[in-house]
């Protein structure tokens, strides 16, 4: 049952009578229909009425509605106006480009544009790489997408998939002073985009994919990575990998468990899923099961497709078969980024002794969080109303942070799994319990010592 | 001759001896050799020596060299550290990206982010054309280069024509408000540049196109007119046209001619030449004689080039041939956008009465303005040291505010017709004079004027 959040916040503009008994009814019309009040403010007071603005959280755009219909139909009442606070914030978009330097008047003028610019520019085309020392390329990187999988939502397209990466601009811009600019691109032809995020790469110090459908993504980062020389990084791969391996690590912490004894069991093989198994296998796991809508993979499955060959050839030494109740029997760990409700307490039941279970699913996970709560020794989601939430927003600031500073041209999995750890480590010994496994979104701590992990290991790996 | 100027500008650090002379002598080292003291701070003082920052402003890098050495060989004088003002403000690029919306906490991150954003991406799906009210489409322009011609450095590449595109999306935002990002794209194809355009499009609401060499320019920017529903604005031609058009409209009040009985020479024909003709054009001159460095363009010169033979076809009603110093015999105007020094104050002599010379090469024009102005009635240059400055920032950020405001679809001679004369009209009778045909670039008028301008004309002509 979805609980009223700010995300459907609307303010209502009412004229009510002014009787002692007013704020009351109001209140009382909107707890019925189960809205919840964040603020009421008298706006006008006369006489014979009072204007109140009233914000509340809903559930969904319905439900603003059913509350707004509660408040007509009170004796006296009439709804002036309702705005919904979501679609306010995003008026004009969520980011804007700015001047770092002064430009009042003529010298500042011939320094930041002709004349003086002619010298920055020749002294780049004389020393290529000086780019990154005399340019945007310093800290800025492309939040790249062709629509074709925002959000839960599906394949929207470009334009609509924009609000979204606007937000993940300014998420960049507020946990580590990254310059971030959106990439939308009206293709969903792999090679277009492959070819497209080339051509525009001089601007950039690293490339975000983002929201880009599988298994296209997959081909279109490997051959990135090779033609260019900045990192080239998929959040919905790469970042979301990076927080369940901190997760993990701090889960395992809580249950005593070593990886190289702990079975895990991961639902979902798309771009998350695949690269959630890709770096837990660098940590040495006793075995990972996947599973996919048609269940259990294992190599008699005979799948074409080369991202399930290589899960296949990778996965489940005991080759194993049957649905995801069957692959939970013993397992340690449940990391579900699929679909919502897939199980229940009693699969849970049938897991190993203090079963770990992230179900990753959003915005409904793979298993009612207080049904696992029943078996599980430690549950996490991507919901923000339930403790552990993992979020990428742990990762994608401090990794691009490390990136740039380091001047680094690749990315490595070691930089992925250094930039796991420094997560998991900001939860330190005596934070840690089974309802805190991740730091909070809101920590400052974790982009910085993210950042400064991935420089480290860009330092030591040479990359580049 | 170059004056020494802020592009070129040194901050000296020297100890000197802590002498009653020292000053002089170190402000008489940097005279003798033709610097310019801009400033002269103490930074330190002891009993055995001062430690001073010299600011000056030089005529190159070389002579920034000299200017250090006259003040190393003084006696008791070391030169600590010499910075160069130009190089440091572009330490790390000159524009950012920033949020405009709080992120402070949990609620904030639900409606920039998920799950509130959801809806705004649902929204826009549902009807694409919210995106120009519910993302930076709304204000955000892409300006597009290919870099090969960076000012006139010539073809440098994408990464070092990046500098000049910072520096314009910062002139669009101080002076119109614009956000504008730099798109430099690594191919000089004339095809996959149109393509990447066209799918990078949907973030913005105008492409400005800049420092792209002529003739793929022309052909650029004509298909993607006809490909995208946003409008496309080449700055180098109808930037430079609009303030050619602005410029003559108050150079021919200030002689008193008509522009039906006015006879003019153009200069060049490339990008910024051949726009200037095809708008003078639209304001009925008597003639327009159009040279290149093959002398007068005729139809008997039998062009192959389209742009060319476009010209041949427009021009030169009196079928005239020779040189530059032919085509001058007569004329009423000079405009030229090529090379420096082709003509000398005796072929002003030549021209007809009271004539108008814009020589707009740059930096070094056509004909030395001090010599021009011998015979000429009204000079300008591009320069910032000489009066009548032509500079294209009194268009682009006018134009684009304007296009942005009217939502415009596609722009129109009209709206660049209605951009030149709002800069013309800034300059009103009382103030316009031989030494003012046009605004200075810091009148904070002329953008709003520029921008209603474009709009009304915008919404009359339905451009879309």
């Amino acid at each position: 049952m979805p609980v009223p959040g700010p995300g459907y916040s609307i303010t209502v503009r009412v004229e009510a009578p002014p009787s002692a008994s007013a704020a009351g009814d109001l209140a009382g019309a909107i707890g019925r229909v189960g809205g919840v009040i964040t603020a009421f403010d008298v706006v006008e007071s006369h006489s014979d009425r009072i204007v109140v603005d009233i914000t509340c959280n809903a559930v969904s755009a319905n439900h603003a509605r059913d509350i707004t219909e509660a408040l007509e139909v009170l004796p006296g009442v009439v709804v002036r106006k309702v705005s919904d606070r979501t679609f306010l914030m995003h008026l004009g978009g969520k980011i804007e480009v700015n001047a770092k330097v002064a430009l009042r008047n003529r010298d500042d003028l011939s320094r930041a544009y002709t004349p003086g610019v002619a010298r920055i520019c020749q002294a780049i085309a004389d020393n290529p790489d000086d780019a990154r020392r005399l340019t945007i390329k310093r800290n800025t990187v492309a939040v790249v997408t062709d629509g074709s999988a925002v959000l839960g939502l599906g394949n929207l397209g470009p334009a609509a998939a924009l609000p979204v990466m606007e937000g993940k601009a300014a998420l960049f811009k507020k946990f580590a002073g990254v310059d971030a600019w959106p990439v939308c691109l009206d293709t969903q032809d792999t090679e277009e985009i492959i070819r497209t995020v080339q051509l525009i790469a001089p601007v950039y110090g690293g490339i975000n994919l983002e929201d880009i459908a599988a298994p296209r993504c997959f081909e279109i980062e490997a051959r990135l990575r090779d033609l260019l020389d900045i990192p080239v990084f998929h959040d919905d791969q790469h970042g979301t990998a990076i927080c369940v391996v901190a997760a993990l690590r701090n889960a395992l912490r809580v249950v005593g468990k070593d990886m190289a004894d702990t079975k895990i069991v991961v639902c979902g093989v798309g771009a998350a899923g695949s690269a959630i198994i890709r770096l837990l296998l660098r940590r040495g796991p006793a075995d990972i099961v996947a599973v996919d809508v048609d269940g259990i993979v294992h190599s008699g499955r005979g799948d074409g497709d080369d991202n399930l060959k290589w899960v296949a050839a990778n996965t489940n030494r005991e080759n194993k078969t049957g649905n995801l109740h069957d692959a939970l029997v013993g397992a340690d760990v449940f990391i579900g980024v699929s679909a919502p409700n897939l199980f229940g307490a009693e699969q849970v039941a049938t897991m190993a002794a203090d079963p770990v279970v992230f179900a990753l699913a959003n915005p409904d996970p793979e298993i009612d969080p207080l049904e696992a709560q029943k078996h599980a020794a430690v549950v996490a989601t991507g919901r923000s109303d339930y403790p552990n939430q993992i979020n990428n927003v742990l990762a994608f600031p401090g990794v691009f942070r490390g990136l740039l500073d380091a001047q680094a041209r690749g990315i490595t999995d070691s930089m992925l799994l250094a930039a796991a750890d420094a997560i998991a480590d900001v939860v330190d010994g005596d934070k840690l319990n089974a309802s805190f496994i991740v730091p909070s979104v809101f920590d400052p701590a974790v982009a910085s010592a993210v950042a400064e992990a991935v420089r480290k290991a860009a330092g030591t790996s040479h990359s580049g």
